[in-house]
């Protein structure tokens, strides 16, 4: 199966041919949904023959998987320069990698998030392949995380679970924002900057679990129960 | 146009032949996302012909309100019930509300979380009327919030930005969670409880936002010039 990665672009065009055939790609899935967008729309959208289309890529399936797969490239690869450019201490950094994941959930663009809603319509080994980089990304703010505990940075706290939480802030900002209201993307991003940044930070007792009667977790009692077997 | 609610179950029957049928087509939304689920498939879920479904529902994005519909019934029935009988102090009872939606979205039910990726099937008034549905259960989180800081036991916080993290984490453990693994659904939520419950934590300090040198943000630069102007 063919991919776009795999053609180059022509020469002479001022916006490769790629290029826009993912962005009409991407317009129609946003609009649409993968299953009831046509190829034939995406041709007519990127100003091309759906024969010219066909032969740029195989299948709507591949297509869907070199969209989602483009926009998590920029996704991480602006992660990383986001990074580089951060001060060095945990806490910023963190905060830089929040702030970078709220601004590309809110650039005012379609379908910037399509990914979590058409993942149903990749199988097989494009599944897989796109889901290992979605985890790729993820593990990023994994390793900040548990670098910052490691460091004394952050209270000790469950990585996978916070993470997806973090991670999942963004996702439902993606839902909600809608460019020129009350807040701009930076306004929210200091909110979510500042309320995790509390919840994390080592100096501050973790308060108790107010609707136990019991503190002691299910997951500690499982731990206790196993040790003294 | 006929929704599943204006008709009554017939008696003699052990499940009401609405709710089989809004459960298959819940399985195929699900499954096969809105635009890909046939009508004649669900039917056949059902065990019943395509002409008995249509006599029930006129139309696929009529049986899809119905179907999102009936889950947000039970979402916001369950949270009321919860709330009915927790403690009466503002942290148990938002610890409850977390618990509880946690505890909804890790169901061990397929399409437990259709509704946000399939919004886009509805459409005109069918889609306002689920939007109104979804605002409504949201607010009953916004109003704890905002009552807890009333009355002193939740940090003054952005009311509907905080709410939308709150509700977005549950949305991304809809998405990664799968039963038996390492941690439970209280486990789970207990962690979320103790991060929220300490970012809100009156007696503990706001950090500084860390990737920020100038520490006024944007949002109270804008107060002060359209003050002083």
């Amino acid at each position: 199966m063919a991919g776009l990665t795999e053609f180059e672009p022509r020469p002479g065009h001022r916006v490769p041919r790629v290029d826009l055939i993912r962005a009409a790609a991407l317009r129609q899935f946003a609009q649409r949904g993968y299953d009831a967008a046509s190829m034939r729309q995406i041709a007519a959208d990127a100003g091309i023959t759906i024969a010219t289309l066909y032969f740029h890529c195989s299948t709507k399936e591949q297509l869907l998987f070199d969209v989602l797969e483009s926009q998590l490239q920029q996704l991480s690869e602006g992660l990383d320069r986001a990074l580089d450019a951060a001060a060095d201490d945990w806490a910023a950094r963190l905060a830089t990698a929040i702030r970078f994941h709220i601004q590309y959930v809110t650039r005012d663009e379609e379908g910037a998030s399509i990914s979590s809603a058409e993942l149903r319509g990749l199988t097989g080994e494009l599944r897989q392949r796109h889901v290992a980089s979605r985890d790729a990304y993820e593990r990023k703010f994994r390793a900040l995380l548990k670098a910052g505990i490691g460091a004394g940075a952050f209270a000790p706290i469950d990585v996978p679970v916070i993470t997806a939480a973090i991670l999942g802030i963004g996702l439902s900002v993606g839902r909600w924002y809608r460019p020129g209201r009350r807040l701009s993307p930076d306004d929210i991003a200091d909110d979510y900057i500042r309320f995790v940044m509390k919840a994390l930070d080592p100096r501050l007792p973790a308060p108790p679990v107010a609707d136990r009667a019991d503190q002691t977790t299910p997951r500690s009692r499982k731990r206790a129960i196993s040790a003294s077997a």
